[in-house]
């Protein structure tokens, strides 16, 4: 008992990695200002729990989020930035009800793409263009055609699941539609060339519970069916995100995070250290014989979520590293079961020496076997 | 500026009173576990906001709160339990989609049944059994009918905008459809005769962003149109709420509501206190002279959402009361636009301390013209 307490103290105390692929690591910043305000926010003696969404104080809130992200993304005039509820599941529903007259086309990289493929089937034909699941979605398709009359192409940036990311806008001749959940902000994006984009908050905005959609009004003119007033981008544009209440707390939360973002550079500036980042691990992981990464091509592989294996021959080791590694302070690195293996989530609020902290534990490892 | 800014001063130490429809007042307890939360949950040495929803830590909180939920309401067997985004305006549309065959009954109490209404037109004939419109809606209609082929009876049990309550369930032929956000918690629910009641969690609950469902599994077996996945109560049954990623930190304050709830004695508790509270501030608007509530009959008025006006030869008074209210610490009293005047909104949280304190602004008030 004693030596067992003394180790969960230490653990306790232990400084913490938090490798969670979503909800995921959020700055300090966004978590200090959002313990503060959770018991005073803006000097109103209230709880930003408590305070209404109508009230002076919020409506800021929700006005400066949203200038933000237009400002840090470069959006164009003609789009409208919304904080909606219902993450980027409801979006599956959401983009196709709104934005696909009789077509659309999709680009299945993985679960999460099949998941917005199937909702799209409600509403007219939707053609996939290309698979990988043929490899447990281990690689990007690069030789597709989208037909030219399709409304949209969906993709789905970055594959939390599988570790790839589309790190470049496809070249096509139709609008996108982004599912932009695990990688907005990671890197600059050429807002002009999406019809949508649409991300959950919980990988680098903020935590879950609040949704981030830039749609381009002019799109929506496409479509003509009499569209229920909640799944209705125009409802929500109309009363500036505010038709019903949304998820104050997150929303300020996110607000935070926009704003740290800010003063670290932007997404520029966020760009270069999560190349550093990546950059670090993914070296580990060709040097290092024990593992290996799940993505072959490097031009596939993911910044945000770095998904690898035990190398054939210490397969037996697994739940060694994730034991050590655990005892190290490293949380969350368990792979999603549809891969195994082990998931090191990079997102824009990991800091660098957390990657490194994980790079020495493999080093470690490997040193004593 | 030395008196503004001491003026400024003293009003930010003020006890301030939470008289806000919502978001609106949460307990002391909820706003210190959260805040505490936010900052290290269960432990973890991490947020509650950047932990994944599937770890141990956060899918305690989540049945825990399904747990207490059935056991403060009383929940009998075959009901399911769910925490969803979206409020209850995504419920104006999800219980027609899965609870309404062909036709449904509606009473209009007002602008979120008429919100409702209108969604549950999407999918068969609905009728309005009766509505209080004519009068702005400041009473509850009582003689109506109830078609006995009606999948179901939607009623708002409390209005908030209008501060009617429906503090009985109706005695009618079918199941009832109850959207309860602003009065569930308030006082003992009979959860038999319902077959979904629903319930944003911003006003007796928690922060905005968590949306309370409680549905009888048998009554989805009614309808077998195609339901869109996110939609589909079905989904968020099979998987406990988990299917997507719910608002993880609504849902953690949630929880400490409940739990805040269950100390003081429960639903039964809160009724007794609530009745009280109500009874203070009603009394105090049959006295005093210079203001008349809005709900002529004593039977109809909500313990909620308290709604008054000046009594007609003061009417010039109303931004000077408004005013006087406000360096008092009053804060949200402020009635909606649709009725004007006033309106004190004592959820469950409100203290009967600070309905003492608006009752002693009145008299004060009154005293001074």
């Amino acid at each position: 008992m004693g030596s067992k307490g003394s180790f969960n103290r230490n653990y306790l105390r232990m400084k913490k990695h938090n490798f969670y692929a979503g909800p995921s690591i959020l700055p300090e910043f966004t978590k200090k200002m959002t313990a503060e305000a959770a018991l005073n926010f803006a000097e109103t003696g209230l709880s930003v729990m408590e305070v209404s969404h109508r009230s002076k104080e919020f409506v800021a809130v929700m006005e400066e989020a949203q200038n933000l992200v237009r400002e840090l993304l470069h959006v164009p005039e003609g789009y409208s930035v919304l904080f909606l509820q219902g993450g980027a599941s409801l979006q599956f529903l959401m983009v196709p009800y709104n934005l696909m007259n009789k077509k659309s086309a999709y680009l299945n990289t993985g679960s999460w793409s099949s998941k917005a493929i199937k909702e799209a089937k409600f509403f007219g034909d939707v053609v996939e263009v290309a698979s990988s699941k043929d490899a447990n979605f281990n690689y990007l398709p690069k030789d597709y055609t989208v037909p030219e009359d399709a409304d949209y192409f969906h993709i789905t940036t970055n594959n939390t699941i599988y570790g790839t990311e589309i790190l470049k806008e496809p070249d096509v001749n139709v609008p996108l539609a982004g599912d932009m959940s695990s990688d907005i902000f990671s890197r600059p994006i050429d807002v002009a060339k999406y019809d949508v984009i649409y991300a959950g908050a919980q990988k680098n905005l903020g935590p879950s519970g609040a949704t981030l959609v830039i749609v381009k009004d002019e799109a929506l003119q496409r479509v003509d069916r009499p569209i229920p007033t909640m799944l209705n981008y125009k409802t929500h544009i109309d009363k500036g995100s505010m038709f019903n209440t949304p998820a104050t707390l997150p929303v300020f939360a996110c607000l935070q995070t926009l704003q740290w973002l800010k003063e670290k550079g932007g997404v520029e500036g966020m760009e270069k250290i999560n190349i550093e980042k990546a950059g670090l691990l993914y070296d580990e992981l060709d040097r290092n014989k024990l593992f290996v990464p799940t993505v072959p091509n490097p031009e596939d592989r993911s910044r945000m979520n770095v998904t690898f294996v035990m190398a054939p021959d210490y397969t037996e080791l697994e739940k060694d590293f994730l034991d050590f590694a655990t005892q190290k302070g490293m949380v969350g690195i368990k792979g999603h079961r549809s891969v195994g293996g082990f998931r090191a989530s990079l997102y824009n609020a990991m800091p660098y020496e957390s990657v490194k902290a994980l790079v020495e534990v493999m080093q470690d490892f490997e040193k004593n076997k």
